[in-house]
């Protein structure tokens, strides 16, 4: 879990989604515009904010606020700035749980916080959220305002609970739910909310947004955090097991223990995290392997997916619930 | 400048300010409100956070909110919500500014950096700061969120900014002009601004609260360096040259560098900050106070109040003219 884009996420940038093609045409303005606003700040800030923004992303939030918008009135202006913001409390939040995780690498390049120290990641962080709230009270929308402040709240409270159990072998998997959902869910959720309101749809839409952004959410996070330990990358020729090295229990490494009756192996190399030798590190990988953990945890991001999906039979317009169903098997459905 | 509140802020609470009872009163509410927000948080954040508010503070943001709101409509449930927002983003910045600086005590206890690591540190501010947002979405005030989320954003600009040029003895005054603007002046002025709109006060009014804040605000900070360096704190047994110790050139330290034309030791005890001995820190203070330096110093900090106090001859209401000049008095005339 050592959380969402461990893949080096210009490899599956959301032009692999099938979407529609003037949405995608607007998130390559939402880029430009991204790196535009990025590199106007000072200097060293721009320096730095630009290395997480140039260390890519799928850009699925902006995706989603453009998509949700296109709910009645496409208002692409203001869109542009909510699509903006998103991206920047995500990148915000990036920045700030590298502090608290003490990572080193992020998307295959160093940390702000590796590279130029915790107080440079600091004023990083705190720049690209101050930024993206600018942005938003610009839309003189209170109800955006006020999903958008309660998702930052969520944001930190989920950082903390991260801090507090993600490494504990006590850790259940009630834990890691209420972590993803406030870490992960919450913005997915309020990307779409967000969307809707802007675009003027109804209650209902806005409330089927809510509950599609939220468990499309937890199955991205499932599906990173079993890509994280399942064959695929490696057959790609990338690290697998990174969440296992950093000592982060997931749900399929949950599972796993749960169904070894907490393998000693398995235990010891979660509670050294990095200071694991390779051979220990494949052998607890096998053992995960050896286990039902891997299609356990795939299912649970699929039952996600389908309550996601689900939800969209409530949605009025059929441009957008089509592209929200490409969203969604993208979600369970992306191999890097 | 180790940044405002340098002082164990519980001597000198606003009580001490002469300002009318009722907004003492409202304050007192302020203080319990504030409590009652911050411990609501999960358990280690609510520990953190608890420390940073009992460590004291005068309240003066929360004050200024308050006396600005008695404008015109005096409407208390709105005015604590913006109050206890200010505060917040105040103490926030504090807590990020201590992972910045890597500062090991404020207000005469250990940080939240020093006790519990910048990743708790990080995660505390961030609870704070979007605690402080959630609040502020409840006014559905845009304008207010507006003035709050650019001084978020200056606030950041304020914390690389003194990273950058604060330890630095190429700083110029206007270097350490635009760092107090950016760290101080700007949250008071939104302070002013924020208790004005609430009350629904008339333009003319605003953009004078708004200047009287920011003029106050640098008043504020120019005499809190000041009294680092002044011998009040020593007669009062309580540790001088903080900054100095830090390696933080403040407005004293750099008039102080000019007429001495570079005095090669006070340089030194700046360059090696904490390094130095006591007796090579006594004998900078001592170069220091044989220098015009702490006089013109006051003399700025004067200049400030009284453009403020200035400003309030076009303020409306005779009430809070009376309270934002005792306000005004206070601030270049505390010891502590």
């Amino acid at each position: 879990m050592r959380r969402i884009n461990k893949m080096e996420a210009s490899e599956v940038k959301s032009h692999n989604i099938n979407i529609s093609p003037n949405i995608k045409n607007d998130l390559k303005r939402v880029e430009e515009k991204l790196t535009q606003i990025v590199s106007s700040g000072d200097g060293r800030l721009a320096q730095s904010s630009l290395v997480i923004l140039e260390a890519g992303g799928k850009r699925l939030r902006p995706a989603l606020v453009l998509i949700s918008g296109a709910m009645k009135h496409y208002d692409l202006e203001k869109l542009m700035s909510a699509a903006i913001a998103v991206e920047l409390i995500h990148m915000a939040s990036l920045v700030h749980d590298d502090i608290v995780d003490g990572a080193e690498m992020r998307r295959g390049v160093p940390t702000i916080n590796f590279t130029w120290g915790s107080h440079m990641a600091t004023a990083t962080g705190d720049f690209l959220f101050a930024t993206a709230f600018v942005l938003l009270s610009k839309l003189d929308n209170s109800r955006a305002m006020d999903i958008m402040s309660q998702t930052a709240l969520d944001l930190s409270l989920g950082e903390l609970q991260q801090m507090e159990t993600a490494h504990s072998l006590a850790q259940t998997i009630d834990d890691y739910l209420t972590v993803i959902r406030n870490k992960t869910a919450t913005l997915f959720s309020a990307s779409c909310q967000l969307g809707g309101l802007i675009s003027g749809a109804s209650e209902e839409d806005i409330e089927a947004l809510k509950i599609y952004g939220e468990n499309l959410g937890m199955a991205f996070q499932i599906f990173d955090d079993l890509l994280d330990l399942s064959g695929e990358k490696r057959s790609l020729g990338k690290p697998i097991g990174v969440d296992l090295r950093d000592g982060t229990i997931t749900m399929p490494i949950l599972f796993a223990l749960e169904e070894t009756e907490l393998n000693s192996h398995l235990c010891r190399v979660i509670i050294k995290g990095g200071n694991s030798t390779e051979d220990e590190m494949e052998k607890a990988i096998q053992i995960i392997h050896g286990t039902k953990a891997l299609l356990r945890t795939r299912e649970e991001a699929n039952k996600y997916v389908e309550k996601a999906i689900d939800t969209l039979s409530s949605i009025s317009s059929e441009e957008t619930r089509r592209n929200l169903l490409s969203i969604g098997y993208f979600v369970v459905d992306r191999y890097c």
